[in-house]
């Protein structure tokens, strides 16, 4: 057996399809964002303005979530110290929770190290807690539910995207009696298209199914209070589970879900990605709480977002280019070749300063690679113009695809 | 399909075994370790010790973590707001990598949202990438070295716990082209006790095996420069891959693997553990990196946690306590009993003031419950002899068994 052989052979199928990933190095600058330093090896160190962050509302600069953090600090220390059951379970995770809780309009909240231990850890154990039970997967769910469904070594069967009737043909297929989930998320954030949640909640109560929504790219964003497309679409109630992550507009790091107390005992009590690991940093959650607290009773940033993204797409769309329908605040123009989206990628940065990733395999289908663009509150109409003149000069000499 | 009767049942029968988990609530005091202050309804608020922190050096409260923490919190903001692919990989990642592939002598470092994740993400995608691989897993890894090998779906041979010639015969018995992993941890931090590495290692030799580490409970501890076991016996060149935490006697959160540059290539490249998750955040990197370094340079508390471990144990050992065997920093009095444990650790809350949580199944097999202590640098010889004290006490109230 030689083993660098089969390693070597594994890093070499990426470079041959053009798909070796190769990170930015970064800092961004507080009190600056979306501006950010690109370091050495990428023609750098020099100023970027940064196009795909997920700290969409740029959260994880505001005065408040950052005065929450360094108080903390000094408050308590760096990290927990320990799991949430042994040592590690502090008073800011107990006022998250419920902050979080109140947010869906749940009875609990729990809290996990990431948006993806939430998903992976809840789905495996409810799974494993319900025999039996058959998982319903729309299939453009994100790789954390996919990993947690499988590793709950369960049924699943995957309906087409968003396709009702798909998802109705699977759920009547099976005994009126066996436990049923359906695994969906509110936005989906390579297209920015979102779920149908009441027709998906309809199907739940025809068929007695309990219902999973991810709304990891909408908590902060949508609804009123922030409560995402659940929030926004006054479905929440409906939803047995609903899951969000801390990381993206709330601008910290960590993931939860939140949903009734029986359930969250019971993952709590069972699930060995929340029971067998240090708990989030205090000072993580304290940011978090001072973020949701925020997000809550103001606006201003959410209506930012919406205008941002809606001007970069119509000035994309009257230059031609090929932005693809999105009815969030998720901009993806389509390459549609994993060689090409990088080379677009490595010229915005070079000579543009402009950072916004290619997306290629996995994180979407081969043939749909894409740029995607995240415009924020802080995204000013200038540095659109700047991008969308960048963006056709780049078109024309690489005698890419215009929009149809 | 009454879902509510099924979770329900599945929390009955943690009541009924003696084992349902209440967390207590608490907030440390920086600068005041390992003192903390304890919230309403565990007859709080009120001052108390904490025994049973994983922080085990105290660094969460070490002024250059701390610092560190406030300069980058400032400098770039609360979190990194992407994966490391897109938009999250920042500086500070990379140059604790960097310092990591030091402190173990490996070519590459790899950083994780947890230990957790860390072991279930690696372990995990090399069984996959390595085609028939059969994982060799020690009896009591942690669960998060179980759920990477489950995950992983390979074969997969439990040898009886440190039994080298138990391992041996596994290996043996097996394809000696097959791929093979020995997975071990060099603390085993129930028990206190520690893997033979060098043993091990000859096996991994003579069946052309890859060896898997988890340093958790000995990085920053054991060792010159605080490599852990491996550092201080000389061996950390001979494993392949070795595993730690930056959330225990780093005293921040995060985990990660140091191995060589293309299985670190593989794992970066292949692992949806590590692809699609928000990265650290780059405060806790900050924090981590001042703290890595700090104890690359400083044994002293090293040498206090170690002085204060012989100290406790010698002091219950007098007292006729059954303090267990253990040859590292770990203390744990056998109790043999879940109720028991969760009864003493109560009246030691309530009473004395002292926080000690119990550790039951399935952190550890059944029959086996117990009180797990660990003193560090920052515990004072009148805090042993008060906790001794209230131990004789409570083991007399509750005629308990001595030790033999
Ligand atoms: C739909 C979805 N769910 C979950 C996650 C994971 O959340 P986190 O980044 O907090 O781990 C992500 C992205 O990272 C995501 O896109
Ligand atoms: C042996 C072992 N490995 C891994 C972990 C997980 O590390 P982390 O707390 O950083 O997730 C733990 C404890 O939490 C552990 O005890």
């Amino acid at each position: 057996m030689d083993y660098s052989r089969v390693f070597t052979q594994a890093i070499d199928r990426l470079h041959a399809e053009g798909r070796y990933r190769v990170f930015i190095d970064i800092l961004r600058n507080k009190g600056m964002f979306p501006n950010a330093r690109c370091f050495a090896g990428h023609n750098g160190p020099k100023p970027i303005t940064v196009w795909c962050s997920n700290d969409y509302l740029a959260m994880g600069q505001h005065p408040k979530v950052i005065a929450a953090m360094e108080e903390a600090l000094h408050d308590v220390g760096a990290g927990s110290g320990g799991t949430r059951n042994i040592g590690g379970n502090t008073h800011y995770h107990i006022d998250l929770e419920a902050e979080l809780a109140d947010l869906h309009g749940k009875e609990a909240a729990l809290l996990f190290t990431s948006g993806y231990v939430s998903n992976d850890a809840t789905l495996s154990t409810l799974a494993k807690v319900l025999p039996g039970c058959i998982v319903f997967s729309d299939e453009l769910n994100h790789a954390s539910m996919i990993a947690g469904i499988r590793n709950a070594g369960c049924e699943k069967r995957v309906w087409r995207h968003n396709d009702l009737e798909h998802l109705e043909e699977l759920l009547a297929a099976e005994d009126a009696e066996a436990p049923k989930l359906i695994a969906f998320e509110s936005v989906y954030s390579m297209d920015g298209d979102v779920a149908p949640i009441h027709a998906i909640c309809d199907l739940a109560d025809k068929y007695n199914a309990l219902t999973y929504c991810d709304e990891v790219h909408a908590v902060g964003m949508y609804g009123p209070r922030g409560g995402g497309i659940s929030d926004r679409d006054e479905a929440a109630s409906r939803i047995t589970i609903i899951e969000g992550t801390l990381g993206k507009a709330f601008g910290v790091m960590g993931g939860y879900i939140a949903t009734d107390r029986t359930i969250i005992d019971v993952i709590r009590s069972y699930a060995p990605g929340f029971i067998f690991t240090t708990s989030l940093s205090p000072v993580l959650v304290a940011g978090a709480l001072a973020s949701v607290k925020h997000l809550k009773g103001s606006s201003e940033e959410r209506d930012g977002q919406q205008a941002a993204a809606a001007m970069l797409k119509g000035l994309m769309a009257e230059a031609g280019l090929p932005v693809m329908p999105s009815v969030t605040h998720i901009v993806p123009l389509m390459v549609g070749d994993p060689v090409k989206a990088k080379r677009i990628s490595d010229i915005l940065l070079a000579e543009y300063g402009v950072y916004v990733q290619p997306i290629n395999y996995p994180t979407v289908p081969r043939g749909t690679e894409r740029l995607r663009f995240t415009p924020g509150p802080s995204h000013t109409v200038e540095m659109m113009q700047e991008l969308v003149g960048a963006l056709v000069e780049i078109w024309g000499r690489m005698e890419l695809r215009q929009a149809a």
